[in-house]
């Protein structure tokens, strides 16, 4: 951690600082120059609070050099991370694919999805119960019945469900759930994620529509250091000035967490795309970055869809699809999971 | 509402659609140009959903005319909201300030910064005691505890109090809670906005990071739509590219939020800027804005602070600020409340 | 165009504008809501001037519905356009790669890169003589020494030479350039862009750090409009919120811009991505997505480079990402021009 | 400077980089941590190239402590720049408006718009001759017919005028203007930044849609540094992701440039807001935030202009303007020049 002090700082004040942060157990490396003084921190910076040191009127800027994250960082765990549900592998080698309907809208409708997504070679089926939406007037979901809907679907087709959970209330009505999803919007609702700490689910951390890599990697210490090493991570597509997209899909954000973190990384190219004949496209990129799989909304009949119907592949779209993201997948040396 | 086609859509099909549409109880104009067919529906548009249009195939884009919010819109509520918080007026035409501790730390210290700030002139009383933190590694909020210290300060100073939720677990912990503070990452915290709407509490609803303006009015739309008229409005900076500034204050939310709605609103210029220095230009920008209000960080001692120590006043500089205010609230007609 | 009349609009004032709409050639559907009136104006609106519209204080609103561009639309011009340059294809099936230092350095330097760029199977080579720099103390380029510096690794290498033009002044000193680049900072130097359109030159037009979709294919319009068809558009990174990447490729830029464009459109990973390891992964992306090629940069010893070193990759990495692309380039079914 | 060396660093490596830092005449401190190491670099380190240090591979990252621009640095010019317009002063206690139509549209508009605004008490007559258009289409300005206009409209009214230009080639053509303005797009065309520089006409240099604060600076610097002390900052709204203003007026940009520099700042709320009814809530705001001066669009019949007619004020709008800044100036101790 770098310490810049102010030009005019006074020297005895400078050595009370210096003292407090010797305190804290770290070392201090002190330089000169003509028009700055720096303090060099070294040792254990963990517990050193940047929000302490900015306020102190004698320092200018505070820079940390090492990352906050620790347990999701990959410096202190080189190996990349599998998470394992119901037998199947995501991230490491594995390319999974979650489809499924935006939100759970009835059985006819989720059985012919699940079954359809499942013949044509789907990981897990995903399906909103629970559905957070902009206006209060909007489809909210069918709640707990959606929840039973989705486990009849499991226990037919045999797939691994993920449905996304609102609040940490909820915990015990997904007990049977496979991947508990946390949504973009949820993403910083810290006590949902220090709930899921406390449990040994899986958990698809969404990064939210403004949130930094670095605020994703926080999110997911979260659940981390609450126990639970089970985290997946998901782009989405991020808030930019652009009109023609409905978001735009940080590609660059597959490396970048890659090289930080040993998590497995999805990408949603429904959400980010908004519009069905974009899916495809996206998710190619998705497969070429090295991400570990990808989640598709997949609708019987988008039209007649009641939540983001205009993003959802057809059964026969999401086929084609998946013919082509196995070509791609064995390119790349990924096993399909 | 807008509905423009695609160039070969086959007439029978957009037949069908426009049977479908008028089926939603509205009617349709039909405009059939060189380039682009168009269908302008007009009526109670509320209830048909763009989804379902933009899902169609023969649809190529579909606009709203109207604001989808209703119950937070200025056209169907003229007169500006004023909410009352123990004798005391918010909005339409007085003027308020809110100020305290980021976090509530200790007895000692909030009773300190509880007097200071109601010698000074505040309306009400912040301070946190559940706090939404990036890290799980940083302070995390006295909570309960916290709580009795706010409810003792306001006993003590006679100040109205206002906390951040960060649950609706929490409604019946916040029960004498004056102001219940939906933080900016809780924005589409849906449930919570649900569980407030039932309450009759004030709410006062921080802009989120990157939420547009019209995600703002749906977010206060939800608590309205529960019944629950004393909604409060906060803008405290968006995220942009630029570096120099933590976030951006978009001071044209004041105008734009009061030409759309009739609720209060009040300006947070303390976690806009970051920096303690720069509160005191916000402040004044948001004054002559027309904002109906301020909520400032004040600490007994920054540089000791536990939680945003860089961007709290002490007190004597709270008080200084607070005689410019008085002076641009009068120049505005405003009346101190 | 779609306009939206203010709901307490005179009639009188309606007609009015009609009439005067009317005289500009187009026909007007007219709807009347219960809570919005819209006119639908069909027929050749690229005339109507949405300033015009706009200013009207019975207007509350308009909306194309029809792009403003026209040469450069697919939908008037549906095959792809191929641009070719000293016998080499760009664009409709060929790949490209165009390889070389940020800026021309020395002789030696650039005859380096050229003949390591041309072994591994470049297309062309790329190198600034004038180069645009946030500082005036960093190094401008060599200038006039670079451009005859370019011609000579051309004569020896027989790779056409791609480099960036500063002002429409120079369009003479670049008469044996073959391919000229129209800086990101550039984009919208529309009298540039207008003497380019008066030239038959291959421009290739990059995309500026905040410029949208619409307005990269507008200013593409310009040069198209002054009777150049040779246009070749590049992404090279948008500029968002996110820390940890320099600029945030926007991937999703491909296919929308071959949705909407005939255009041939080039990927440049090395400026998105500010540093050299993730050139790689984000030019996998790129031939995934569908580009038409890409844009590195490559130094013969990116260490000592006078400019932005750290993005570029030395002839070894080059020719191993070469041989990459080559397999993925045979993948999509491209050739390698 | 600091610089942060990668952790696995080989020691005759890390001698070597900092035998050549030396040699450039800087003064090192080297701080050895447990998880890095950490050089910083004292003494003048304008000349020290960050690229050059990035691209090393034993360097993980290099960040700058002191700013990049020394001319229009306060640091060393602490006192507050002004610049004089046949002697009207900008900047420094006294408070400028600039006003005038979008463009120049005909001798009667022209010359109706500056007598209309001297009357009110504008400082000086703003009008485009040339305009940068987003489409090739739309109206492009009278170009030097519109300059020989303006000259006239001074003659007859006395006031200095401001107006766009487009490259440097047009300088001579120039001559007579009294303020040279550089528009959002030309932020960074560093041929004209750099012919401006060896002019002495005050210039005024608007901030790109996405330029950061300190790319602002360094544009200032370009100017500064070739020997024109004569420069006036604009801020104009930057690009977010908000939907229902055209740009998001930077009011945070004020006080941080006066902060940072000496320079006169002025602020545009026309194109910002992109609508005549805002333009007042944020003139006000202009006030209160510490600016020097306003510009303002205004236009004798705005429903009738050829450009930018909606965010246009008429000159009656304008008069009430003027007579609400002018209390406002006088408020903030301001002299109205």
């Amino acid at each position: 951690m770098i310490v810049i002090l102010k030009p005019q700082a006074e020297a005895g004040r400078v050595s009370a600082l210096m003292e407090q942060i010797k305190r804290l157990g770290v070392d201090i490396h002190y330089s000169q120059g003509t028009t700055e003084t720096i303090l060099g921190l070294v040792g254990d910076t963990a517990h050193v609070d940047v929000d302490w040191l900015r306020a102190s009127d004698i320092v200018a800027d505070v820079r940390r050099v090492s990352e906050p994250y620790k347990l999701a960082n990959r410096r202190f765990h080189p190996q990349d991370t599998q998470v394992t549900v119901s037998g199947r592998r995501i991230g490491e080698g594995a390319f999974c694919v979650i489809a499924g309907p935006c939100s759970v809208e009835s059985e006819e409708q989720l059985l012919q999805v699940a079954s359809a997504v499942k013949a044509s070679g789907a990981t897990c089926l995903r399906g909103g119960a629970f559905k957070p939406r902009t206006s209060p007037y909007s489809f909210q979901g069918l709640e707990n019945e959606g929840l039973r809907l989705l486990l009849e679907a499991r226990r037919i087709t045999g797939l691994p469900i993920v449905t996304e959970i609102m609040s940490e209330t909820q915990l015990d009505d997904f007990a049977d759930v496979d991947i508990i999803q946390v949504g973009a919007r949820n993403m910083q609702n810290f006590r949902l994620l220090k709930a899921l700490g406390h449990s040994r689910k899986p958990v698809l951390l969404k990064r939210g529509l403004s949130a930094t890599i670095e605020e994703l990697l926080m999110s997911a210490e979260y659940v981390l250091a609450g126990g639970n090493p089970n985290v997946i991570l998901c782009e989405r597509g991020i808030r930019t000035f652009e009109k023609m997209i409905r978001n735009n899909l940080d590609i660059s954000a597959v490396p970048v967490i890659k090289e930080k973190s040993h998590l497995p990384v999805l990408i949603d190219p429904s959400h980010a795309a908004g519009i069905a004949w974009m899916v495809k496209p996206l998710a190619r990129t998705a497969v070429a970055a090295g991400a570990d799989g990808l989640m598709i909304e997949v609708h019987n009949n988008p039209s007649c869809a009641l939540c983001d119907g205009a993003q959802s592949l057809d059964p026969a779209q999401f086929d084609l699809l998946m013919q082509d993201i196995r070509r791609r997948a064995a390119f790349e040396e990924k096993v399909m999971s």
